[in-house]
């Protein structure tokens, strides 16, 4: 590409962690490159000793650098905070701009335990060289946490009346709403049996997941090549892992 | 108390996540209550259906409230961002702002993780019940996890000449290094082996360890009993789980 556009996201070829972030681009149909590099980039820039840029280096990806101005910036939570006043996914208000950065905190936290459904022990060691340990993760996944942080979204989008509840915060969309969306998306492709047992209980979740789905520009990205499948990201499907 | 101080924390009895916000608060000498209903707080907190203020619930401990403007947030990050502005440990550069919370969020995944070497499976189940994935899980956080975080905060430190390896980000310190001093002390306590193994090796991180410790605030925080003691917290010492 020989334009250059405004963001460039470093991230494994999948959903994942990046997800989050795409959303947001494809959100406020921004120009954007999606890891031009490939995987060598990815392992170069994990790589613990390259300059990102700014002066900064990162632990982990995803990583966005903002081509207007050089910022380069390393983990998910910051890398949203400073995209969402950018692209119109923030709030003006302070205390609205702090709970929704606290409701996508813990979206996010949900989708580290759908990680370690399947890498509970080690993500330098196989699936299969931890079977036994995700199976016993799972299960308390399963029956334990995911009803739990359903439970807790379910009661804020009932409280928000201002926007009929829905979204999380305030009367528009932000990234926490796209966070939430991500992680039932990927959750439902994950544990298909669990969520479809687990779903109809929560009428609130149900109509917040297809009113954010059923927006044009979501429509035309899910439809696109730029939304990855799941494969074997952080949202994997192990039948033995699910239950209904 | 009869007296409203401007901060309130809800957390556990332990120094764990609370610890972070803690230590902001008294780098700044601010007035603060912590935890004024005990346990029985922390539990109606997090039922789940509480209003915790500004028509907020928290998923989790800790909370912060805000008695200068009825504000009320949950998820350290955010509430770590929150205080940052107004206690004097952020930036007004927006570069070094962002990255102030990119490596705070990065000690914060260390703290997770050092929770998840003795509960690998479920929060719920004792320590007891999760024995041998915790030797598991131990063993690949001792060996690959630790070094690997260390290794990351040592580059920052000796990237940043501005403040001559004294700070992770800018020329002061904020609440990015005092959630790397937790952790690191944290560690200290629950792989007393390990980390004395370790640490030799990582020069600037030893250097901002004590650097941070020995500023007189500090100094008597650590003597007083708000300082709590680790205990049974996120950071535990179990002898079977440390190592050379």
């Amino acid at each position: 590409m020989a334009a250059k556009t405004d963001y460039e996201l470093i991230y494994w070829p999948i959903p994942g962690r990046g997800e989050f972030i795409r959303l947001c681009f494809e959100h406020a149909g921004v120009s954007y490159v999606d890891t031009p590099g490939g995987i060598d980039q990815v392992m170069e820039y994990v790589s613990g000793d390259v300059d990102i840029g700014n002066n900064n280096i990162a632990f982990a990806t995803p990583i966005l650098k903002d081509n207007t101005n050089g910022v380069a910036i390393a983990q998910t939570p910051a890398i949203l905070l400073y995209l969402s006043t950018r692209l119109g996914l923030s709030s003006d208000d302070e205390i609205q701009k702090i709970q929704i950065h606290q409701h996508a905190l813990t979206a996010l936290d949900l989708c580290s335990e759908a990680h370690n459904t399947h890498h509970p022990i080690s993500a330098n060691l196989y699936y299969e060289d931890q079977k036994v340990e995700s199976e016993r993760f799972s299960e308390s996944f399963r029956n334990e946490r995911i009803p739990k942080f359903l439970t807790h979204f379910e009661t804020i989008l009932s409280k928000n009346l201002k926007a009929q509840k829905k979204y999380l915060v305030g009367d528009h969309i932000t990234y926490a709403d796209y966070a939430l969306w991500q992680v039932i998306d990927g959750l439902k492709f994950a544990f298909p049996k669990r969520m479809q047992t687990l779903l109809p209980d929560y009428k609130n979740i149900n109509a917040f997941y297809d009113n954010i789905k059923s927006q044009d520009h979501m429509l035309s990205y899910l439809k696109s090549d730029r939304r990855l499948p799941y494969t074997d990201g952080i949202f994997r499907h192990y039948p033995e892992l699910d239950a209904e």
